[in-house]
């Protein structure tokens, strides 16, 4: 089935106690739309991207098959920027420079042929612009779900709650669904959450995995022990691709399938980290994938 | 089968944002015992206390049928006494008093009846006190589980790692594994640990819960996503508990009797939380634990 995935594409240029990239590719929606090009094909590409962003990057994108018809391109304008340096624990991080560019007069028109996708992936941005997508859309998706940060509770609180209210799954970090419903137990944030219209909540933990909450059932996704974690950078991102790519190729978005999409969404999080940037995710065969895969069943697998 | 607990029998203070208890039951053998004591009947107690602790905390081991001939009583000193203070987020505690009293010269000797223990859980006491205990042994025990802290890898580290070479199973937090080990990957600080002699290492992570690795396996148990946390004091000598308690049950050290421990130490660790003190240690019954245990098959439960 269709996925339209909305959000950044940019120039990321990231530092860790391993090494310093130059302007390398990054962005949300390339994290998303990578992750789960490995599952589903027929994705399509919502962003915009300034004059300064190189073919080659559009090409990858094309030689993984995403329609990037939706990607705008403002010759005028500079791509999103975005650098940061890691801790040596990786778990935490400074960010040295957000140069928005031609991210602050996003405004995505969706070309028609995307406004049919059955599956939508709203990746952070201003919550008014997440809403703009949802009105685009000829008829509400079979699911959409969204990610969001800190930055839009405390500056955009009503148009947040109000897309927050439009949304079947909400994907957020453990701080972001504190902040989001007040509470600071999981448990009774997302059924605060659910209260204000997403049916699933799932509250991303990093290192630790993923939990899932639907009604009154819990599902713990938990991360992969690696050997080392070369650049966390887009994580997050790649695990909503591993989700959805896997939803919209099941097409079934039962309470079981998206336990499922939890557990790729695991698999795809635990390769993006293992290189810098995108490289993992890009050379990445579904072999290799298959294989993860089975590491997960057997690291949660007991009989009692 | 025979367990015997080696660790402090103590006072606690806790305060936490919900109130402050007074003087009550604590110390990491207790809540290993009392934890271990729904699983398994053959449980004996080696701590010492002081002529302070009053004879209704030691009815309560009895009343769970843990063998109490092996905790001394020095009348004319004082029990160990802990206090402190949580956070309101539960997960850092500043510890306000440490009073050993009649820790400082305790020096296990074991009842001739405690010296054919099959399994033998060491809680974080002095090294050489941890290897004293294992030297009074008959003969090695099927299964020797040992627990530790940073402080004794900054003050006692040759004789820590004579003892860490003589167990089965070393079962730490995240912070010790890797100052242990030196290695800030988990997956490489458990190998690490495991060429200093321990065949299973265990990696305690709080609400995160708890990872075991064996040879080149790995097992992931989460911690139960609870309501509410009202105390943490005991959650890993809780796990602990529930640990060897089922093995000792089973009597069965193999690796897939491993995983199902690690379930049951979260099981445990889980109640134990959710009142101050050893509450609900004392309280929840057979059913209670059956239903939880149902709770975390399906946590974690999916069919890719």
């Amino acid at each position: 089935m269709s996925l339209l995935v909305v959000g950044t594409v940019a120039f990321d240029e990231i530092e860790t106690a391993l090494g310093k990239t130059g302007k390398i590719l990054g962005g949300a929606a390339t994290y998303v739309g990578l992750a789960a090009s490995h599952l589903v094909s027929d994705i399509r590409m919502s962003a915009v991207v300034g004059g300064d962003f190189p073919q080659e990057y559009l090409d990858i994108f094309a030689e993984r098959q995403l329609d990037i018809s939706g990607i705008q391109v403002v010759p005028e304008e500079k791509s999103f920027f975005w650098s940061g340096r890691y801790h040596d624990n990786m778990n935490q991080r400074d960010t040295l420079t957000t140069d928005l560019n031609v991210l602050a007069g996003f405004n995505p028109v969706l070309p028609p042929g995307y406004r049919d996708s059955k599956y939508l992936m709203l990746g952070n941005l201003t919550p008014a612009i997440q809403r703009q997508v949802i009105e685009q859309m000829d008829r509400k998706p079979g699911l959409i779900c969204m990610d969001t940060m800190n930055f839009w509770m405390d500056t955009a609180w009503d148009d947040l709650l109000s897309v927050v209210a439009l949304v079947d799954v909400l994907a957020v970090n453990e701080e972001e669904a504190r902040q989001l419903s007040g509470e600071y137990s999981l448990v009774r944030a997302a059924r605060k959450i659910q209260s204000m219209g997403p049916e699933y909540v799932i509250v991303k933990r990093g290192e630790h995995g993923a939990l899932l909450f639907y009604k009154d059932h819990k599902f713990y996704a938990p991360a992969m022990p690696l050997e080392a974690v070369t650049d966390p950078t887009g994580a997050g991102d790649s695990f909503a691709g591993g989700f959805m790519g896997y939803l919209a190729k099941v097409d079934d978005i039962s309470f079981e399938s998206m336990k499922n999409g939890l557990i790729y969404g695991a698999v795809m999080a635990s390769f993006s980290v293992e290189k810098f940037g995108t490289k993992r995710l890009l050379e990445i065969s579904s072999h290799d994938i298959q294989e993860r895969l089975a590491e997960f069943v057997k690291l949660v697998a007991f009989s009692i």
